[in-house]
């Protein structure tokens, strides 16, 4: 597959601990498959600065974009903007545009641009902005690095602002067909077939319901001829 | 903190594709915080064998404990146990232990041991095997990775199998204060509490709801004196 290749970072302690579920990467998972941009690794660490930056770097020279989500607030353990910096080698300030966004937007709802929300116009030199038509402050683009925040209606919406910007690729056109048979019964057939159409991506994913066991057989690539043919075959063996 | 450590490898193309929301880390997260290990990172990887080898090296050299969910059923997908051994330099084969689990297993059910389900008894050499009472076929542990099936109710029963077995610290104690006022209001007063408070970990976790801003302030810490002081304080600044 020749589709442009991104990674995720997800930085917040609340994942790991247990007491937030993400739900960020399963929404970007699901957007970039559909723009053609194969999402292929994701990564998620606490706020800690070294472990931040060492995710970055690695991730940013791996793939042709990274998503970032978390830790772009107000706060004291929000040092998201910091570690992009020190990442890319770029110095950090308050930056005018980004301030005058969050001016507007607390002039107009009266409430004080205090020092804390200066934070969040701490933007790495040379970044680009990233609108936030939810809560204003803005996310920001490094390199091949799209910082975002991590509250999920925030989230949806600075994504929706960067995907139009990224070359996607064909996107990945999928079938899937469920069938009530334990995978070990199945495997066999579904080998063959899956080297016969060594061109798709053909996955098994097993399940358990009410004591029974079956699989959902899910067909993947850019060839809608293809991804047909396969599926013929596919329910041909197991209709 | 001196809390053991601990890291997740999820391997699956469902989930990074966007069809499956995974249920696993979520889980296991909460089973590590109450039993006193510190989850520090998470990994999701594709069923690439490059990938998933260079992963298990790197979280098995960093952290105390490994676990992996994904990828040791019996189809052409499944490739996790060859990628455990290879990362490992260890030899795999059919190990008549699990052999004989899954023989009985399906002579019980009047099924087959075929080829297919046979791979389910790879083992890589000198691993311990975990125990699986929901669908038989075990996990295995080599060196300091624990190797689990994805199925969440398969992945849950594992893990309860090896929690007991792994020494864990303090329990993580935590209280939270709901504060319906938005970050860059409390940022202030509360980064200097973080600050007075700096053997506690205190995290602010913004939301939004019906077009109101508010922040969950999480405390955390083995010393439940401390926490409950620290709480005080906050109750004070915001009740």
């Amino acid at each position: 597959m020749t589709n442009p290749t991104a990674a995720m970072l997800v930085i917040g302690d609340e994942i790991l601990s247990g007491r937030t579920r993400d739900a960020n990467m399963h929404f970007l998972a699901g957007e970039l498959t559909k723009h053609g941009v194969d999402l292929r690794e994701v990564r998620i660490v606490a706020d800690d600065r070294e472990m931040i930056i060492a995710a970055v770097q690695a991730l940013s020279g791996t793939y042709d974009t990274v998503f970032t989500s978390g830790g772009i607030g107000p706060t004291h353990d929000d040092i998201t903007a910091d570690c992009i910096a020190a990442a890319f080698g770029r110095s950090i300030d308050v930056r005018s545009d980004a301030r005058a966004l969050l001016q507007a937007h607390y002039d107009n709802s009266g409430q004080e641009l205090n020092e804390a929300r200066l934070r969040m116009a701490r933007i790495p030199d040379g970044a680009a902005l990233i609108d936030n038509p939810v809560s204003v402050a803005p996310g920001f683009t490094v390199e091949n690095v799209h910082v975002m925040a991590g509250v999920p209606s925030v989230f949806q919406a600075m994504v929706a602002s960067v995907l139009p910007t990224l070359t996607g690729g064909a996107p990945l056109l999928s079938q899937s067909l469920r069938i009530m048979k334990g995978e070990g019964d199945i495997a066999g057939p579904l080998g063959a077939l899956a080297a016969d159409f060594s061109d798709l991506s053909i996955g098994s994913y097993p399940f358990q319901k009410d004591g029974v066991f079956g699989a959902n057989i899910v067909i993947r690539g850019t060839d809608g001829a293809r991804v047909d043919a396969a599926m013929t075959r596919l329910a041909e063996m197991f209709g």
